[in-house]
């Protein structure tokens, strides 16, 4: 995030050299028309100048923290009759595509280039469900986590926010080049698919609170404390699948739930209590038992009477990853639907946990939540879908190009 | 917008004395519970602690420039039976719900802080619709361009973005903010009015470029350029109703226009094309003519067989002030519902443009574009609605009292 320098450098190669970095660091002149005799400066400032590679070991997009502010999940269906044919040519003009947005260009067929240059950290990142392995006649690879997660007792779930056979998950700080990006996949993806849903999620903008502070949810409290640590080998390990076929290592599983949000109730209920729902305060993170944010909430403290101070079901001690197996990166977007035409809230979390096996990770702690979780006063699962998340891919490859073999 | 000392002075009082200002001018710690045993601080980074003030002579989120990244417009319709005591008693709870959230702090009956503290220039603007004029017995108050603006030719209105009796405009740089204060304000507007319309829209968000750049719009293009300057003389004439009733003097008139963008016929447009159609360039937003952005455009220059270089119908020569009564203040968003499930795209413009009189600027400006405008080869107006901004409101007082009378 820091490495503004290089960032810039880079941009100037990709915009062929007639680029010019200028200034103590805070904006650079970039020319964006190579060999215009009248070379025109675009104002351009370091955020939006900032690029992420498409290209490597793992899709962007995931281990891209912290979380862009603005995101688009795209839930798209396969045209009936598509085979390994169709869909490894849609992935070789999408990732093309990708490619050429995250570093600041427009698609090949696009002329102009002002909605592209400052991605703005734009990020995208591509999933298969169940649907595509049908499609390309191999759906034994599938994984069954993939193919069905488990039902859970409190779900409610509506088709409409539910399935899909590809992902794609758009991330940005600015949601002007994400709403560009957006257009432009799904224009080149149009032929070959329908769109099955869109939902739309924000963070905090970046700029109001530091780049290192964990983001609020519409609860208030601050969500994502005790995810693994940014570039840490814990992440690494919760995050990509290390065994399996070689289509597969390098990837990861995103279980993406929407989970409407009882903000109503939340606000008339007492501080407290919201405070023992989750075991920790509102409003530094930090357990309800004392410490900093960082601090795990150990639910053996006692108070003075030798009551307990953590509830059984508050929700980290419910959620808290019991083996390594369990764990998984936490990557939500808020959403905001509402109001609907009687004055109700219909907003929520976009639930988005990455992690090497769904199975292991996702299922069981989702199970404990269900069974028991105070939170579930007033959370509410309304949508579902998972996919695995094929590994990255090198310059000149597509993403999923090992699985489909063309 | 560089007052960030004085901000962060007024908010460290807001929050009760036990706030602290500390750092070198980036970030700030502020304790946000008084009395509080154990003071526990909250990082606070200049952006989102920027504050607009609520009370003063014209209501905020109109001068209140540049416009922030994030909108929310709303439009309410009263209960049938609603009376001027009813009115009255609802713009006083909002007013007060206003004036919090845009100082950073909750509303009377919340008991948490936490969204509300970073607000990032948050306002909360009101407008009155013809309904609320016949609801509280004025209707002969209701200027005539407000109860109904005339049809134009192209237009495609539908009443599912149109009408309206009660306006809330709602901006911050943060969505998150944003999300809180608009929950708030409908759940206490809730048991007297009901939702007609939700508009979001988004401009770029702060910080990619340095915020004196006039913002991209879908299109690509800069938007706003031949704005009256801010806090100039010209900005405020254009604007605030300067004669009339004393309940409408300090004013504004807001035309609110849907104007969805035909994106896709656009991209493929050419380029050359596309810059005719507006006579300025894409790229800097200067005049095809040559000269810089904030040049104005003269459609008398010819080329050296001397034909002319700016075609009678671009947007800016028909759009342009023809008098100084024509002028007004564009503040608008871009919107985003797209794609359908065919993976069209459903975006354009939230058009929103204040003005002292609507009859003497909206109105015949858009009866020229109506008869002839190249960019109507793009755009189709999809929704309208109209309303009196009353003037702004002293500390005790609320938005309306004068009309209301009570
Ligand atoms: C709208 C629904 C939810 C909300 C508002 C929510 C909120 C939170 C918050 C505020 C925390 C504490 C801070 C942190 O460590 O991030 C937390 C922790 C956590 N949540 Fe959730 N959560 C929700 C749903 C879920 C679901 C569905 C799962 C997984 C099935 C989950 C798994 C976790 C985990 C693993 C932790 C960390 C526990 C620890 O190790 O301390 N959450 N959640
Ligand atoms: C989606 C629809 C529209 C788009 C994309 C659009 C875009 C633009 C752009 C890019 C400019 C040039 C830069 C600037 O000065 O802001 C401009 C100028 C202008 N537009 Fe529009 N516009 C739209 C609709 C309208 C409407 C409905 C009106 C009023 C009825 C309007 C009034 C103006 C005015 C007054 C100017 C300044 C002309 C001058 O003095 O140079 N525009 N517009």
């Amino acid at each position: 995030m820091s490495a503004l320098g290089p960032s810039l450098r880079r941009r100037a190669l990709l915009l062929g050299g007639a680029a010019a970095v200028v200034g103590g660091g805070t904006a650079a002149a970039l020319a964006v028309r190579d060999g215009d005799p009248e070379v025109r400066p675009v104002a351009v400032a370091p955020v939006g100048a900032e690029t992420v590679p498409f290209h490597g070991v793992h899709q962007p997009g995931i281990d891209t923290l912290p979380a862009q502010a603005h995101a688009v999940f795209l839930g798209l269906d396969l045209n009936p009759g598509s085979g390994p044919a169709e869909v490894g040519r849609l992935m070789r003009l999408l990732s093309d595509d990708a490619a050429r947005l995250m570093s600041g260009r427009a698609p090949l067929a696009a002329e102009d280039q002002e909605l592209a240059v400052l991605p703005s950290r734009l990020t995208v990142t591509f999933g298969f469900g169940a649907g595509l392995f049908d499609a390309i006649g191999r759906a034994g690879d599938c994984p069954a986590v993939v193919r069905e997660l488990p039902a859970f007792p409190a779900d409610r779930l509506d088709p409409r926010w539910s399935g899909g056979d590809l992902l794609l998950q758009v991330c940005s700080d600015d949601p002007v080049p994400l709403a560009y990006a957006v257009r432009r996949l799904v224009r080149d993806a149009r032929s070959m698919t329908s769109v099955r849903w869109v939902q739309r999620g924000f963070n905090p903008a970046r700029g109001p609170e530091p780049a290192a502070v964990t983001p609020r949810n519409l609860f208030g409290q601050r969500d994502g404390t005790a995810n693994p640590a940014s570039g840490s080998p814990e992440l690494a390990e919760s995050v990509w699948v290390r065994d399996g076929p070689s289509w597969f290592v390098g990837g990861s599983v995103l279980v993406l739930r929407r989970i409407r949000m009882d903000l109503d109730t939340w606000d008339d209920f007492g501080r407290v209590g919201k405070e023992m729902a989750l075991a920790r305060r509102l409003d530094t993170g930090a357990p309800v038992t004392g410490g900093g944010e960082f601090d795990e909430v150990d639910p053996r403290v006692v108070d003075e009477r030798g009551m307990p101070m953590v509830a059984a079901s508050a929700h980290v001690v419910r959620a808290k990853a019991r083996t390594p197996a369990e764990r998984m990166l936490r990557r939500g977007y808020s959403y905001d639907d509402g109001p609907t035409p009687d004055g109700a809230p219909d907003a929520g979390q976009l639930f988005a946990a990455y992690q090497a096996d769904a199975a292991t990770a996702f299922v069981p702690v989702q199970g404990r939540l269900a069974e028991s979780d105070v939170m579930n006063l007033w959370v509410t699962h309304v949508g579902s879908a998972a996919f695995v998340i094929p590994p990255g891919c090198a310059d000149g490859e597509f993403v999923g190009r090992a699985l489909l073999g063309t």
